[in-house]
């Protein structure tokens, strides 16, 4: 599990080294915008996912590194927008200020468009090995409809309309599915496609990634929950509705029931392994 | 000239229809939203430019509708996310309400980030016939980094810390080839690249796109400045900064430039020309 833990975070380097020369070029203040937005210390759990899948089958032929970083571009936009005043209205993400707290709310704006913009460049001119293009489109595809209008962003207009009242343990794990899921679900699916998986196995790594998605979540909102007090406002999330003991119980119950859905079919790793148990609460 | 017009109003009625097929699904309010940006009845100038160009060589074999919609999605994204109150607060968009003021603030920003990912998904979804997934890709990266931080987006930065006072032609002229050129150039070299034009015709084409977007920005100026009285607030633009009669001589220079540059390498199409002089000011 040490070799699996540390291959991860090789290729967290080598995801932060593209990130940070994908978002090079002459200095102004939207690009400092964007830097401050992707190069502030993430998991990179989306990325590392989808290296990790394209890894059970070919790799994805030199393909796989862009789509990593694309889906990363994603997924810093929506925090970024997330967290303007009109919508979550954070004045802090990752311990540093939000980028409209930084940088002011035009530029907020602009630096989130330019980040999901720079996010298809990125995937659209990764150079294509012979007989690639298909799985290419296909993967790209895969994100744009994980992030969009039937995945992420449909997720965070139904999070909108979702008030404290008509909760029910249904209503969260639909929201999620959307709002978290889709796009965490897209990395490993994404990730089995470039790597040239064959159709049932990359069902399999969907199902995969749409279990681990809602495993993210609900350690996201645990994490939340343990820092209740710290925060100007609490939003109600799953894990408080269900209480700490009930979302523990639930989480392991989900990182169980992912990793032995791929052990059975012989497509788990030792990295997949670790980056799920990742999720596992502290203590 | 009758004719050309014709085929014009033609190739729009095409893509307003593809748009609205585009942007069908299950009823949300994000998706109503989404349509309310889009199907308002804009000139879809960038998509004819863009199927204009492609059919000047061999049209794009089916690949030019899909990202003659993606380009106009890219467009109305960008009206969507312009119009809000922290960028530049209008009420009206096309004599309608715009986006936030229909839907509100949060769903205007997430219809717009919607509108941009589904511009892509529609990119990348077209059906690729054998032997052009090169040219797909290359117009896609064209496009991306046309609307991007070096393009439409970067200008809008710029816009933002544009001030009255520290006006020039040249800084208007370098603001509005990256805001509004930028993309406009974009929709005649991906067409031209769509439809396999050679090297030296693609930059022609990317020449004629520049100049057509430089005055799409000035005639849209000289609209405004009539409408003066009508607006809350009338923002600085080069046609007041220069005056009407020489925003107008500016005008048509421009325009026969365009023109000529292409009629002397035999490109010019009668659409074309009809598309261009469609920009000249009333009266």
């Amino acid at each position: 599990m040490t070799g699996a833990r540390e291959r991860l975070d090789d290729k967290r380097r080598t995801v932060e080294g593209a990130l940070d020369a994908g978002l090079a070029g002459e200095d102004s203040v939207l690009l400092r915008a964007m830097r401050h937005a992707v190069l502030s210390g993430g998991k990179r759990f989306r990325p590392l996912l989808l290296l990790c899948s394209a890894e059970r089958f070919d790799g994805g032929r030199g393909l796989e590194l862009s789509f990593a970083c694309g889906i990363e571009l994603i997924h810093n936009y929506s925090l970024v927008h997330d967290d303007l005043p009109a919508m979550d209205d954070d004045d802090l993400r990752r311990g540093r200020p939000s980028v409209h707290k930084a940088f002011g709310e035009s530029v907020a704006i602009l630096a989130g468009d330019a980040l999901l913009t720079l996010a298809f460049e990125v995937m659209a001119g990764a150079a294509c090995p012979d007989g690639l293009a298909a799985r290419k489109a296909e993967a790209m595809v895969l994100i744009a409809r994980a992030a969009g209008l039937r995945g992420m962003l449909g997720g965070q207009a139904l999070d909108i309309g979702f008030r404290p009242g008509n909760e029910t343990e249904a209503a969260y794990e639909e929201l999620t599915a959307r709002k978290t899921g889709a796009l965490i679900a897209a990395a490993a699916e994404a990730g089995a496609v470039l790597g040239g998986a064959p159709e049932g196995d990359r069902a399999r790594f969907a199902a995969f990634g749409k279990t681990i998605g809602l495993a993210f979540q609900l350690r996201d909102d645990l994490d939340d929950a343990g820092q209740e007090d710290a925060r100007a406002e609490f939003r109600p999330n799953e894990a408080a509705f269900l209480g700490a003991a009930r979302s523990r119980a639930k989480l392991a119950g989900l990182l169980e029931s992912a990793l032995t859905g791929l052990e059975a079919s012989g497509l788990l790793s030792e990295e997949l392994r670790a980056l799920a148990l990742s999720l596992e609460p502290p203590g």
